[in-house]
């Protein structure tokens, strides 16, 4: 049992009003691996600069990720630099430098290639088309994105979601992609163009997510101290589907579980510059929170 | 049993993307009387001009709200106009006519001054500091605010609190009061000046409600088309108060209804123009909505 992520590997900058951290290892395929990790085997797609710090191979390794698929190129790693704001739903990007990351062009090792559990995080849809046409017989594929591929490769990504089991998007993306303002109405919208399920990420204010059959609101798990939400997207989606694949079951109930199990993976994500926090976490924290949050929410 | 409720009865202009309407019955008191009689009996204090048009009086009769402390008095009825951009969360004012609001000194009927539960809606500071005088043995008292108090009459308001068990307020105005940026840290901040609970709305984004006990997060109830949000945290206090009310213990069982009650009472009052949704809503769909309300939020 293995869920796949295809995604980026990053060296971040992010500065938001409680500090400010350079070059630490970031990257959507890097939150979603150092969450899912804690539900099921992680295989990961990635490709990262021969300037990599090699202690972040290591701890990938160290914490029991696959990483096969994860490639050495000639050239620099992706590096991003962020601004966060007060408003820490809102992150302002100061630079992105594709460096490696523009030629990337992701082969599936032959070893991946029966994993039932798919996430193409943000990247070009091309690329993640091309990923899908490199699997199986996936059982369940979910796929993020994001404004820019939105605004500049719509064509290419509502090809691609006619082939993917759940969508996910932020509120703001989920209304610039269906031109809808009503999260509900976004959703009937999106379930027209092929996706069975909808996540719809909030931030601070939590998601909705939503099958044809069912919808699900939740908070976020409410934190005093938020550092940096950056991965907290891809934290979510990574204990989302780790919880999917750990129950091999796609049921009313696991799909409640995981949006739970996603929503506090985030919030620890949140607690701390860049991974920090997940790395140090433990089974015993995720469970405890779990249960935490249970009674904050039930009535 | 009785829920005493102090504020305004307006007519009220509103404008949102949805279409608009003029001089349609408004005000906290209106909104809170219409939401909490499904639960409680209300009791009313309020002030109206003699422009008001007696059929709004008689439809609070005919809804069984106590109307003994509702003064006529020479002069027009207080006027609020706005309107709501697509961000139904933002009301931008148009105008505010005071009128024979501006002189309004509540005086609470002698067969109102036993009531246990009080809830002196966004006036005055001093004003609502009046009301809790005149009352002879309150059990819970709950208030609300809004920035202009916050801004104009910080020391009254602080000196009210003192002696409020509940205090609600918007997640702005929490941050303008406590100068926290943090909502956690905003309770915890209000905990050390009085009320021992309090309810921060989020309007589509649902509340939180804590105590020094515990703490609550619940979403809104989604809703596809919100036509108007006026009167939206009044029919949410209503909804609370009046079902503490029916149930005449304050537990933590019965608070957390009270905070469900309240959400989907407000999702109710956004599904029309004005109190017209309220003013047609039978018992069977509250109930109906509340089950949904639990299948919708439980994992």
């Amino acid at each position: 049992m293995s869920v796949l992520v295809v995604g980026s590997m990053a060296l971040d900058s992010v500065e938001t009003p409680f500090g400010k951290r350079d070059d630490i290892l970031g990257g959507s395929a890097t939150y979603f691996s150092l969450s899912a990790r804690f539900f099921a085997r992680v295989s990961l797609v990635a490709v990262v600069g021969q300037d990599f710090p090699r202690k972040h191979i290591k701890l990938l390794e160290n914490h029991d990720i696959n990483i096969e698929g994860l490639k050495v190129e000639t050239g620099k790693t992706f590096r991003w630099g962020g601004k966060y704001g007060y408003d820490l739903n809102v992150a302002n990007t100061i630079y992105t430098h594709l460096n490696v990351f523009e030629t990337f062009s992701p082969e599936i090792p032959s070893s991946y290639k029966d994993i039932k559990y798919v996430f193409l995080a943000n990247i070009d849809p091309d690329l993640q088309q091309k990923v899908l046409s490199q699997m199986r017989n996936p059982k369940l594929v979910a796929c993020d994105t994001m404004n820019y591929w939105i605004e500049n490769k719509r064509k290419p990504l509502l090809d691609l979601i006619k082939s993917v089991d759940i969508l996910f998007l932020n509120d703001g993306e989920a209304r610039e992609l269906t031109g809808e303002l009503n999260l509900l109405k976004a959703i009937s919208w999106i379930f027209k163009r092929g996706p069975k399920m909808v996540v719809i990420k909030k931030g601070e204010h939590g998601s909705i997510f939503a099958t044809k059959d069912f919808t699900f609101c939740i908070p976020a798990f409410p934190i005093e101290d938020i550092y940096d939400p950056t991965g907290a997207g891809d934290t979510f989606a990574g204990g989302f589907l780790g919880c999917l694949n750990k129950y091999n079951k796609i049921t009313e109930g696991t799909l409640r579980k995981a949006v739970a199990y996603g929503t506090i993976m985030a919030s620890f994500a949140v607690e701390s510059f860049g991974p920090e926090r997940l790395l140090k976490l433990t089974n015993k924290e995720v469970e405890s929170r779990y249960r935490d949050f249970q009674r904050l929410t039930r009535f």
